[in-house]
């Protein structure tokens, strides 16, 4: 029978330890490290023969070491004979240039896509990508899972769930603010900024009824924190009890925990799909672990069933 | 008429500017920077539609990121219908990864050769490859140019061709040795170094006559020196009258420069395939420019001549 094996690289080895103790097995031994001149030295130092693998990495900052990182993984464990190489992403960098929005500009998804399947992944498993298209970009099969209901475990479990709002912090992501509002039985509202006229600053309007009310905010990734935080004040302002913010993908990068700390954000609640430095680690945000999650879709798809009912259940 | 256009990115602007002059074109209209998580921008700010597209990067530290900068600008220009995408790679990263020395090793320089080929590149120049197989890593055409006529250039201005033997720091460079030789009309002598026990210190053996003799030292990179330098105490110690060094690719990580300067190394000879920083540019160091001899491969292959006669000309 060809062995179940996990592989950590360096980007997330907590979730990694987390997601290997769901499925039950120890992480494959492996050194990946740096040769003098900082190019990337991969050891793995057990027999994969036949083996179904997974690696577990983010391609979170610094991005271009991570992915390569994975690339060459990819490249050592195909020449290493392994049967099936399985590729967790739990956060997909580069997944914003995924169009071209301007004339010469890159789709830089679709190039990482492409190198991830040339290296030769047999198949990825991914976590709320920033466009469910992202999933066409690949020709291997994907199995594409979703933060949502875990996110809304949490304000289940913690009485947030009465007289509040889901809130989209902006018309793109209306359809992920659905998804949350469902599982909370709760209405949405969404925040469209606009621009009366050239040179004039943005309007805040917001859709829906939120006086009274605690909003929830969510979305895919926080990164800059711009749009949250200058969104919960606008709540605030428009008569909100309370602002709890919410997303699967904790990017935060440049000002982004300054203007947490700064705002009226009650609480941020994240995933572990990217691993935070101790300095970003601050009381306001809170981290839920998507381990559970991923173990369990790793040994569905081991065992050969669908990964679609997690969709339906709650994993914390 | 198809245009030739010449882009820089960010490992070596100073050669790309050199490349240019010596073709006779502005290096083309680009930004290349990055978004506040890390992730690389890239703008291209002309249209090159249906032109001949040449781009100028080494992939040398920061290695990652600079072959990323380098496989997305390829995806722009792609999408953005260029003509012909032509790599120019003045160093080329990740090529001592170039076999499997151990079980369970990946070969990185044939994972970035097909990452280059997918991206878009319709063909290769390259300098002093660590290995000339890398050529059949491509699928596209390759022209390999040589540093060795520019180095002996650099000996015979400097009269120090006379009374010289060049010598290979180890048998893997003998090849490369016995080429500089020519060049100079000198004899070569070799450093062969062997442990006569297990857990006994290596002894430097030279093969050849270096007493009352110029020693020239020629490898294709010189990363943390320790080969070089331990070479030409050697040679001193078997009464060369004194040792100069060379090489093409300056990688110079770790402890090199520290070496470099303590070692009796009168001069190191390089070339600018890689960029070398400030705190780098020791006097030392010399380093002349593959500037008008790259230039030159650009001008020949744009009119469609062959690259070859380059190799049987002097180019400084
Ligand atoms: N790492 C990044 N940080 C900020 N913006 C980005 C990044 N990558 C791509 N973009 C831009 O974000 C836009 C797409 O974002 P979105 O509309 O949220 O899908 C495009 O205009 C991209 O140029
Ligand atoms: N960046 C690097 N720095 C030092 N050694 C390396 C590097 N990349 C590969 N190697 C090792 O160098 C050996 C090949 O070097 P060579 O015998 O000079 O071709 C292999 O054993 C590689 O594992």
């Amino acid at each position: 029978d060809p062995k179940l094996k996990i592989f950590a690289l360096n980007s997330n080895k907590p979730l990694a330890e987390k997601i290997a103790k769901a499925v039950g097995v120890k992480l494959g031994k492996t050194s990946v490290d740096r040769f003098s001149d900082g190019e990337i030295r991969i050891n793995i130092e057990e027999s994969i023969r036949g083996d179904q693998v997974y690696i577990i990495q983010s391609t979170s900052a610094p991005v271009n070491d991570n992915l390569m990182e994975l690339l060459i993984m990819i490249d050592a464990l195909r020449r290493a004979s392994a049967q099936t190489i399985n590729v967790v992403i739990p956060y997909y960098g580069y997944a914003r240039q995924d169009r071209k929005a301007r004339s010469r500009e890159p789709i830089t998804a679709k190039l990482v896509a492409d190198m991830i399947e040339k290296a030769g992944a047999t198949r990825i498993i991914a976590l709320d990508l920033h466009a469910a298209q992202i999933q066409g970009f690949f020709d291997i099969p994907m199995d594409h899972l979703m933060g949502a209901p875990l996110l809304a475990d949490y304000f289940i479990e913690h009485h947030l769930d009465k007289d509040s709002v889901v809130v989209s912090p902006d018309h793109g992501g209306v359809t992920r603010a659905r998804k949350l509002a469902e599982f909370l039985k709760a209405p949405i509202a969404i925040i469209d900024k606009r621009r009366p006229r050239a040179n004039v600053a943005e309007v805040m309007n917001i859709i829906g009824e939120v006086k009274g009310k605690r909003c929830i905010m969510i979305d895919d990734m926080i990164d800059t924190a711009g749009t949250i935080t200058l969104g919960a004040q606008a709540l605030m302002d428009a008569g909100a009890t309370e602002v709890y913010a919410s997303c699967t993908h904790p990017v935060l990068s440049g000002p982004a925990i300054q203007r947490i700390a700064n705002s009226p954000i009650k609480q941020l609640i994240v995933t572990d799909s990217i691993n935070l430095p101790e300095e970003k680690k601050i009381s306001k945000i809170t981290q839920i672990s998507v381990g559970p999650l991923i173990g369990e879709a790793i040994r569905l798809i081991h065992e050969n069933k669908p990964v679609s009912p997690l969709f339906n259940n709650r994993f914390s």
